[in-house]
């Protein structure tokens, strides 16, 4: 009889997350910025524990070879613990978005609807190798009123288990709802399709992750799920572009951290502008360490000693998230917007110009979740966008697109106030 | 070689729908309200021919014995038609929301950064035997920018085919992009499948029809969809309540039009209240027809005369859309906010109450699209709402909760501008 194991189920993990997300919807700010300062201070004082259980995750994944990329993005030491930690405080001095008023109006027979910003309820993150995620998601979702179920990779669970126990019990001694934060046990694909099923006790699932479990959510999902997908991004060069920004800005989008989805992949260049911008640009960007691929008229303003190699159909529609540039040569702005309408992946996409009707068609036309003028796409994110830490970043339209911050982690509702109205 | 039909694909109608999104997007208020208006013309000059093939759909109907209740949502008369070109008219009155900044701000830096309005792209919506949706929904989607692809049932296959051509033409002729408005072919499940697996094509899906076809895409959809899940409405009757105010809310919310959405189901009665209110509102709910189901609480107090069955458990979870109403005493607000919690559906719930704390827990702890203080649950609809017509009414938290209407058939990008600012 009692011989079964003490497992949690992922539905009773859920229910237990949906049971907690009603109160955490009307907790107030203070409480929970309380709950987020205090799990920083107890990640903080708990340290050792992390690092001990980050140790059996690193032996493990050195038993398995999983390669030292994955080693050190699973790696944990004490300042790392404590930048964490330093999120959590940032996320706890945001603004609160929940009970935010976003419209309103009067009816003509006297009754007031307004819609007013709401947790979603229960948000489910699942993610692969980085355990900082664990309290990163966390944070945001107790900042936004979520309950928060998490699901990281079999790789860090030993990990994510210390952090998620050292989170959930701090926040629970600060007066936030058990159930509040949770973490499933394993990182298998049954407990993904457990999880991703779950309709009607989990409102929306954000995968942190690559292609792989992408795909796999998708095979599986009947819950919403807001995808973050590549960023294939592009800078336009425009025949009256100033060429010194232009420079500029093309260096600090591919060079800065190539292996971001905000860093660019494609460089287009206004054939007026290509005689001059082109050589300066490539001999910028080889003594950079960028490996060129252009098209035929990009090659022929090679400087002596700068290798272009010959840029095929695959290099427009490929995000390298490495060192490597597609370079093309159009001779309208039209046409540079026709090729990020057919290449790009909808997410930074920016011009350099000083032209204003290039500027107001690149605006109008390029459909992309963040589209700039005379700006690095580099800004993509909810940090430098002043939105605070982000848990992701959407390239899908439904909901929210670009960063996924505190706000675009709520919903809303329409409360509707009267005297005793009825409909004619 | 030539011999193959000219029957265009699921695909390609949906890639031409893409390609006319691009311009669509770009297009100003004047021409898309000049081609809602053009629209709205012809269906009214071209009545016949709309009769012509609504006949034989009506035929077709009663030879296939589908009952008088889907023959009567089929059938169009010159009064109806006039009515669908009425309804063009008003949301060719409607403010445009393309364009409009929802909000934005200055970085540090220099650069700004806003989010303005923009269309989805292509809207796909799936629809059952009323044709009058062909007009309604393209005309919204035409408003928001949004190039439509329809898709009805077989058994309006002739109405619904004559209505989107003559909205194709007078839209084309008054210069909206080719495309934007287009119906497919046929209304078999494969097509459907087709339709909701447009990955980055189709941007959104909007089921309007039954359980079967919500359940149908559900199986199948890889693209986004918003569904509209039923509405299980409660109103609460606090100890406090204007006992004339809720008479009057439960009797509109019930018997002004039961079988929609947003009528209420269940009624619950505060037990300080129960022995006033009960005998008036059961007699009044009696004398209006209405098939009343009660808890032993309630049918302590039925008057004489007035019939109140045995609730069950199952009364509690079903949505009649009948003049049925199912009714149960709970001892605080609490206890209801408590039944709501676990039966309701997220759609439309009321409060009649005369106590801020009451109201107060009510519009806190209630999760729905509406959450009403003193209203009939009946206003959650976008016309009564100020938002002019609606697609449908949204039980999902992602993108839009309630009304959809033109906003919401909108999506968002950011605009950021700077004079070449690059990132640190």
């Amino acid at each position: 009889m009692a011989l079964s194991t003490p497992v949690t189920s992922v539905a009773d993990i859920c229910l237990a997350a949906k049971e907690a997300a009603g109160p955490l919807a009307a907790l107030g700010s203070d409480v929970k910025d309380r709950a987020l300062l205090a799990i920083a201070d107890a990640l903080v004082a708990r340290t050792p524990e992390i690092l001990e259980a980050n140790a059996r995750d690193l032996e493990a994944g050195r038993a398995n070879d999983i390669g030292d990329a994955l080693l050190d993005r699973l790696a944990l030491d004490p300042a790392r613990v404590a930048a964490i930690a330093d999120g959590a405080r940032a996320i706890a001095a945001l603004p609160d978005p929940v009970g935010e008023t976003i419209d309103g109006h009067r009816l003509p027979n006297g009754v007031d609807v307004r819609r007013v910003r709401v947790p979603f309820g229960v948000v489910a993150v699942v993610y692969e190798a980085r355990p900082n995620v664990t309290i990163d998601a966390a944070a945001l979702c107790l900042k936004s009123g979520n309950a928060i179920v998490l699901r990281g990779s079999s790789s860090a669970i030993h990990s994510n288990r210390v952090l998620a126990q050292i989170a959930a019990e701090a926040a629970s001694a600060a007066g936030v709802p058990d159930g509040a934060i949770s973490l499933v046990a394993g990182g298998g694909r049954e407990e993904l399709a457990e999880l991703a099923t779950q309709d009607g006790v989990v409102d929306l699932i954000f995968p942190r992750g690559g292609e792989g479990l992408k795909n796999a959510l998708k095979a599986v999902a009947t819950v919403p799920v807001i995808y973050a997908a590549s960023g294939n991004c592009h800078v336009f060069v425009d025949a009256s572009a100033d060429l010194d920004a232009a420079e500029a800005i093309v260096l600090n989008a591919k060079v800065q951290r190539p292996g971001v989805c905000n860093a660019l992949e494609t460089l287009l260049v206004h054939a007026d502008a290509a005689a001059e911008f082109l050589p300066r640009a490539l001999r910028a960007l080889d003594a950079a360490g960028v490996e060129l691929r252009g098209d035929e008229r990009v090659r022929a303003h090679a400087p002596a000693g700068v290798a272009v190699a010959e840029a095929t159909e695959e290099d427009w529609a490929t995000e390298y998230l490495a060192l490597t540039l597609a370079i093309r040569v159009v001779d309208s702005a039209q046409e540079a917007i026709a090729h990020i309408g057919r290449y790009g992946s909808g997410h930074s996409e920016a011009i350099v110009t000083r032209d204003t009707a290039s500027a107001r068609a690149f605006q109008l036309l390029v459909d992309a979740a963040c589209v700039y003028v005379n700006v690095s796409t580099r800004f993509t994110d909810g940090g430098e966008f002043g939105m605070g830490a982000e848990i992701g970043n959407s390239t899908q339209k439904l909901h929210a697109r670009g960063p996924i911050g505190v706000r675009e982690l709520t919903t809303f509702k329409y409360l509707v106030e009267g005297t005793g109205q009825v409909r004619a």
